[in-house]
């Protein structure tokens, strides 16, 4: 049976950091497949850590899910092991695990790597992705046990993020931009159900103190060329897009800023969103 | 026997996007081996992702070629199979596939896709690579017959990009830069073949409005340090480059710029091309 | 046993460079496993290559190590395979295999790459890691031996980068930024041994004709948020940091650079390094 490590990281790809945790897995389980997420989560950034996490983790094989994004390496934070129904959770105590637990079932078990035997030595006080991360992901494909790592701890204790913003203001949904993916599209932190909105209406966006009047529509093509559009995205989630264009560069919108969404009549003239 | 799946997209690295596709293949082919081929393909950049894939595809190993750069997603945009000698080609129906399949034989049958049962749901609007694309190449990975796929289609109907620019005006060639790599080389849609040019011979290049004067030899260290060459590239196209530097940088050339080269004797003074 | 290659070079992720050098190994040798290390390499900079692979190797797993940054390719520079006590290293004569043989314990015996039946034909004049240096990098890989890619060579006559800066001048350290990383922290040539520094104490920095008073210390988080810091690295090297930021742009510190390093007390007020 193929056991699977997925590996998320603040690495960047131009060092050799991403290269020596492989190779530390390599070492202790040599059959494990690694699935590379993504190690471009900017340096230190939990949050989109956890979102990037999070949103892809129900595509992912069942297995061993490591990922580090740890600011706080070095000092007392805890290093954990979360097990959810079907699969483990291995990174820092910080809130970056959460929201994938969450949409894979929700903790089960919880341990705090205290277990030095599993560590590679000597461990340096900077790179714990290399020195303890990578090689308990690596044992916990092998099979051993989540138990085996160290003591159990009360989930109830674990650091969690902020959840993002998200109310209603009468008929406004104000919500917070919880990333802006490649193609510049934004996606929010509420799904279709969070805003009274008609199929193929239309919806008043303000955002940096701008308004912008958007379609709310399925797919990109569905309006003209470079004309802006309200959508469901591939995870669920409402997301701002400009049809052969760049959401982000057109409303001048990053993660974390806060919009206003009100549904309207659709635009009249299509593409005069801005 | 290995089953080998490369894979291109314009999804980019930062997101999670390329990783839920690894894992829906993974879901369904764990056996299968996907190569990478990039991701970086700018955004909708169909023509782009055509050439990279042209001219990678000779020395990929045979198998399933998953290419998605995709503008047209969620329209009535057909996805396809193309089969040619010994590869089988899964994509858009938009031309991006059309190039790889010419330099691997042409195609021998061609099939739209259209059964649901080889798709994941519930199918996104927006996100095809991860619903449909990847879980058809996965099952093609795997075995299934291409006919398995939906009803064939006549290959005369699919979508082609419109030809480079490449003609003779005179002793002058009229050229189009096709790519420009990581170094700054600047790839023709031209070979050695196109120009009547003397081994170790001169060029003269007209870019942006400016003339240069530039050695046509085999290597850039043929050339003192900082001096500009015409050579045949490593996939046998006429290219510019600057040893050591950016033809990019110092001719001011991006791709589909159209450039015109005449043959003259050698430059007096290496390295004055500029 | 798996086999396995790393792979290092300059080409970029965003052409297929890379991807057509992963065909060429799994025509070759498809049981072999790659582990990418870097392809970030900034173009030709061969210093830059040899540092990342040195700091990376004594985490990879024991095999074939295919390095390429290769701004001699087409010229008569050597093409070598350097045998150390368990890893076999295959590259250019250009200084970028050696720091990584000298941490993985010295050249034991040295082959030119001579004979073409190990080689991808037609061989291009500018692309020899596909060519030349990933088939012979299979073929090592599948057991051929190294004495068959051909003949020995002395090792004393192997290309050597010139060291980098690092003299005492008095109490004063001189020492050259070897890298900077995604991080931003930026790691020196030296080690904490080349300075007489106190645990916990405080080291004054010159650097681009500016001083800034630092902490010394292990981990980032033992200062205030925002405070600069001197740590041993994770490959054990000095390196130069700030907490929750990046040394490189509080100091305008790049590769290449020479600062200076005196032992002091520790700051009185944490965090007004600069």
């Amino acid at each position: 049976m193929t056991r699977w490590i997925s590996f998320l990281t603040d690495y960047g790809l131009a060092d050799g950091f991403v290269a020596a945790c492989h190779g530390v897995i390599a070492a202790i389980a040599p059959e494990a497949r690694v699935l590379d997420v993504t190690h471009l989560v900017p340096p230190q950034d939990v949050r989109r850590g956890a979102a990037v996490l999070a949103e892809t983790v129900a595509y992912l094989p069942p297995g061993v899910h490591l990922s580090v994004v740890d600011p706080g390496v070095g000092t007392g934070r805890r290093a954990v092991v979360l097990v959810t129904r079907d699969r483990v959770f291995v990174g820092p105590d910080n809130g970056l695990l959460i929201p994938a637990v969450e949409v894979t079932g929700g903790v089960r078990v919880a341990h705090v790597i205290a277990d030095p035997r599993l560590w590679r030595h000597p461990v340096s006080r900077t790179f714990h992705g290399r020195d303890v991360f990578a090689p308990v992901a690596a044992y916990l494909a092998r099979g051993v046990p989540a138990a085996a790592v160290g003591p159990p701890l009360d989930p109830a204790t674990l650091v969690r993020l902020p959840g993002p913003v998200r109310r209603r203001d009468g008929d406004v949904l104000v919500v917070e931009v919880l990333t802006v993916d490649g193609f510049g599209n934004a996606q929010l932190a509420a799904g279709p159900g969070d805003l009274d909105l008609s199929p193929d209406g239309g919806v008043l966006l303000e955002a940096v103190g701008r308004q912008h009047a958007l379609w709310y529509t399925g797919a990109f093509a569905d309006v003209p060329a470079g004309a802006p559009l309200l959508f469901v995205d591939s995870v669920g989630r409402l997301a701002l897009a400009v049809n052969g264009g760049s959401a982000a560069v057109r409303f001048g919108v990053r993660a974390g800023d806060v919009v206003r969404l009100a549904p309207v009549p659709p635009p009249q003239t299509p593409g005069r969103g801005g």
